[in-house]
């Protein structure tokens, strides 16, 4: 998918959060905004958007001088998705259709996305997955099941810390020995990573890689060789999150896309409302 | 009031929302977003927003083609106001206090600025203004009344086209023979000129000024000097708007500002609740 210009504004206010975040000074602030105002005002808008995250990040850390701004905010959100782990892994367990359950809960685990404030709670984890779990979705699940009973690979595109445990407990149902779980190359706003991965314990049930990139997607031209082996080589790959909708919504392979569409930009890049709980494929014509 | 940090995605969304509103093509909106971009990191932040806000418009106009993007959302506003008005002054003229309750009027008013969608109704203006007025405000109504009375040149400085409808009631309780309306000097977002004065009457009833000035608020350095002659030999300055009091705020003279605080910036600013209807002087300390 393309930049639109809607995401202009959006990259201007995330950096603002995220220069907040980081606990520097306002000069330091200051000189970050006029430094991502500079990158922006060059964008590549044939790019994706997670193109430009990655490089107004690096400014981020550069200016800053903090590696990963969402250090905290991670921990605590695996933290708080370990702790309801158990009560969710029995809910899917009770289900009539535990892989759909669990499918809808890898779904509306994405809504962590939104809760990069520090104080979320577990309270509101909760209500969260509740309402997600209670909320239909849309996409074709039949089709989606009968492609994971027929994929032998299947890569796993991680999203957000936190998130992945739900995502574990989709992927014990899919099935974790034909699984391949990839994960960002490096810290980027709360996406999981390798230290994420293992910190949930999803290492101890898939192969677990980093596909060698800091966009908060999956942007193939800038992911290793390795990663890159894996996907193409891939029956079916899972993709989690707006980030990697954006990424790949274009790219021809076989592909399901699990997210909330939380703006408008994607919702229309979707064809849904803004809200929607989404299980789409790859969009042929280059929006 | 000097420039902060939480300004400047607003900026930004603010130009992609009136480039969209110029119906320029996106291929012009895409120019006019680097333009926009560039010229905010060059921002000089110990200036108060309505002076970038000044700039951005210039760009907005020369890129885009529009001399006027907001001209037809101005007349719709003033026509829902005109249209209003008998009711409203009657509403007034039964008040208990009818200078009170034009004040509360001319403040409530005020939401116009909100009203930039094309398709406000009359309904919605009607209730915005119902619920304005039953709102409480902060300030000292009496002091206000005090030197009204005491006062025998005052400078009201206008903000909106539409809302100067209700300003004219608020006038016309103060008597409008010793007041001097000022307007801005040019097109700027939908803030009142000359022409907004004139559709609504206003020039029958007082000495109406522009400012000389295109900036939606009251940039002392860029006023033309009849303007700046009547300002300061005032014995009193009634400043509707967050435009006005960013532009004054810190300005020593015997000013009170009319405005609902509708951002964080403003209200931490004016140190009152994001919502809340003010009635305030200037702030001593350059804040």
């Amino acid at each position: 998918m393309k930049t639109y210009l809607e995401c202009i504004p959006c990259f201007v206010r995330h950096s603002l959060d995220v220069g907040r975040i980081t606990g520097a000074d306002e000069k330091t602030q200051e000189i970050l905004m006029r430094e991502v105002l500079i990158n922006l005002s060059k964008i590549d808008m044939s790019k994706p958007p997670p193109y430009t995250a990655k490089h107004i990040h690096f400014l981020i850390r550069k200016i800053t001088g903090n590696p990963d701004p969402y250090k905290e905010i991670k921990i605590r959100h695996n933290k708080l998705a370990l702790k309801i782990y158990p009560k969710l892994k029995s809910m899917v367990k009770k289900a009539s259709d535990p892989l759909n359950s669990a499918m809808r809960l890898a779904m509306a685990g994405n809504v962590i996305d939104l809760g990069v404030k520090n104080n979320i709670t577990e309270e509101e984890i909760e209500k969260s997955i509740t309402k997600g779990l209670s909320q239909p979705f849309i996409g074709d699940f039949q089709l989606f099941k009968k492609e994971i009973e027929n994929s032998k690979n299947i890569l796993y595109l991680a999203d957000n810390a936190g998130e992945i445990v739900f995502d574990k407990i989709f992927i014990e149902e899919i099935g974790p020995e034909k699984i391949t779980l990839a994960v960002r190359g490096g810290p980027i706003i709360n996406d999981a990573t390798i230290y994420d991965a293992k910190f949930c314990n999803l290492d101890t049930i898939v192969s677990v890689i980093d596909n060698g990139s800091d966009a908060p997607g999956t942007i193939l031209e800038y992911c290793k060789k390795e990663f890159l082996d894996i996907f193409w080589n891939s029956d079916l790959v899972i993709a989690k999150g707006q980030g990697n909708f954006e990424s790949l919504s274009n790219v021809e392979h076989n592909i399901f896309f699990l997210f909330k569409a939380k703006c408008n930009v994607i919702a229309n890049h979707a064809n849904v409302e803004v809200g929607s709980y989404v299980l789409t494929r790859p969009i042929k014509k280059n929006k």
